[in-house]
């Protein structure tokens, strides 16, 4: 195995790369700086996964030139491994660190002529105190500039997807083998299978369990419902490597389904393997979403269908690109997102069926396999 | 018991009066909008514990008449337990939600005149957009109006907060009594710890166990450092209940200690001692960051103290009041926060202790009681 020292060595390489491929990026479009905060931006940019605190951590890229970290002077050490990669300007407790990064931008006359762009997740309060700082600075979203470096997996993205997806299916398969659910609580239920996720060394984040007609709620808070017989219920839910999302929904039957069910389920089913079939180059993300919505809006359930079927997903669990109306944006090789569609039957009942797909040059690639079989549990 | 209806109702009082609370201050400081995102703000005012996402969730405050709430539509079902606090205005998938929240905020004129506060924690790319589409508003941020709500922390508020740290001193009685550590990784060893707090019934956030050299790093990263004998090993971990938070400090030593770790334990005690005894009703939050200082300084440890020694919180772990140099605010009963000297000599220790304290009318309460004696691990 590479010795920790070559990893780190290998990773500052994959990080400087991408900070000059912003830098381009904000050449192109006439950026002068790009602030970032601790963030999925920030880690894809450095490798570093900053504190998010009330304490102000600020990434600053300027168009051309070194790069800077404005960083609480008790959170430094952290850093120090990743300096070659920037300057680091420690503050103490009782500096405005905000008075300190607007220096680092040597923007003596408030910014007048200036364009920067700023991450999506930076807090509101930190942005509010640079601009009063940097009064005459012109503000906009460091989306447009992050998205094309951020949307285009590489390799070693790619492998780190696979992986935590394959895991999170192996947790599922062996949860519908070995578990029962009647009986439990939604929150019960959940522990279950976020453990047999969890012992296969992903980090994990939330996860939805919806039972009976809290399954017809798409973002259903997991609460304290018993899980009954005849309940639909949807287990929506992943885990990190090393930051790279899974994110995977599957919905069981507990005891034997209706035929009403059986007819929605496939439905969701047939507009999941529809969404994946779509995926090639140059496909609209819209048209990924019409696939799926066309299948479930010609089987009469169009109007129980009120979301878009799928998000982008890596550092962020949610990102670009957004498989929804209105979105014209082709898809290329590299693209990571979830395709998913749902039936939400309100008072009665919901289905949702969940994959992450990559698409490659040739089509689409889904990358979970756990089984989508119309499942009956205890 | 109560039934879950009553305790809603009850809830909804609660809610409301702090709705009111808002909006009179609003009044008195000039602000006729406060916008606030899914955070710990949007917990204190509605109760109701907002998804964080792309998707943009606002709460509108105006400084007089109804609230509202701008959700996503597939989350609408959620909020409606609470709809007697606000408007609800779902927005589907293909909408803008920052000109359905704008229009809800009745600025034709592009909000000339008008100042809006934001929630610290709303995402940039929110604010950024609401800036463009409410173009002439005095954009302010809205900390100087939510801290004296956040700060003075109710009756039952406070219940919580004493509870919360009772069940995480219990789990640490436990794990010193019942634990070895020498041999595992922090991150093991972090785990026997948060498994026994999560045991309680509290939900687990991070952690820190920093071991030998790296605990000299006050927010050391856990990880697969061997603990050894004579390291000394600082946890710094915490749970919530309802949301809110705990977070406590102690530094164990393996083996025995020499003569110069009991000097450094020892001055921290008393810094942590004397900073909870200036604890009372008027005395500035700066003067108790002085109270210990002046106990580590006398001890010639004075520039190894690199932080403020504490910190409010409650819904959040790190909130106002902070106990910092140049912070003049009063002590005030009813506010809560840390008291956490710390003293880190570079490559080599760190020790720290960390309790919760509450200001009452006649002093300080201190909320931890697991031991502060210097304890010795195998």
């Amino acid at each position: 195995m590479a010795s920790a020292l070559d990893v780190a060595q290998q990773d500052l390489a994959v990080y400087a790369d991408r900070l000059v491929r912003l830098q381009a990026e904000m050449d192109r479009t006439g950026i002068d700086l790009t602030l970032v905060g601790p963030s999925s931006d920030f880690r894809y940019l450095t490798g570093f996964d900053a504190h998010l605190s009330e304490r102000m951590t600020l990434l600053i890229v300027p168009r051309s030139g070194p790069v800077s970290v404005v960083v609480p002077m008790l959170e430094a050490p952290l850093i120090l491994s990743r300096r070659e990669l920037f300057d680091i300007s420690a503050w103490t407790e009782t500096e405005a660190p905000w008075e300190r990064a607007a220096s680092l931008m040597e923007l003596a006359d408030g910014g007048s002529g200036t364009t920067i762009a700023v991450g999506d997740q930076l807090w509101s309060i930190f942005l509010l105190r640079l601009q009063a700082t940097i009064p005459r600075a012109n503000w906009i979203p460091a989306t447009p500039t992050m998205r094309p470096l951020r949307m285009h997996k590489d390799e070693r993205e790619c492998e780190l997807l696979r992986e935590v997806s394959r895991r999170t299916d192996q947790a599922w398969e062996e949860f519908i083998a070995n578990d029962r659910i009647a009986g439990l609580t939604e929150r019960q239920a959940m522990a279950l299978l976020r453990d047999r996720t969890a012992a296969r060394g992903l980090t994990i984040h939330g996860g939805i369990c919806a039972s009976g007609p809290n399954s017809a709620s798409p973002h259903h808070h997991t609460g304290d419902r018993v899980i009954a017989p005849g309940d639909s219920v949807i287990f929506d839910w992943g885990g990190t490597l090393e930051g790279y999302h899974s994110d995977v929904t599957r919905t069981v039957h507990v005891g034997p389904p209706s035929d009403e069910y059986r007819t929605v389920y496939d439905t969701v089913r047939r507009a999941n393997q529809a969404a994946y079939e779509a995926v090639r180059p140059g496909v609209a993300c819209q048209d990924i979403d019409r696939a799926a919505r066309d299948v479930i809006t010609e089987a009469g359930y169009g109007d129980a269908f009120i979301h878009r079927v799928g998000h982008g997903l890596g550092l962020d669990i949610h990102e670009e690109p957004y498989m929804v109306s209105g979105n014209e944006l082709p898809l290329a090789p590299g693209m990571v997102f979830s395709d998913e569609p749902g039936i939400y039957l309100d008072g009665r009942f919901g289905v949702r069926i969940e994959d992450t797909v990559i698409c490659l040059e040739d089509g689409g690639d889904r990358i979970n396999d756990a089984t989508r079989d119309l499942i009956e549990m205890n």
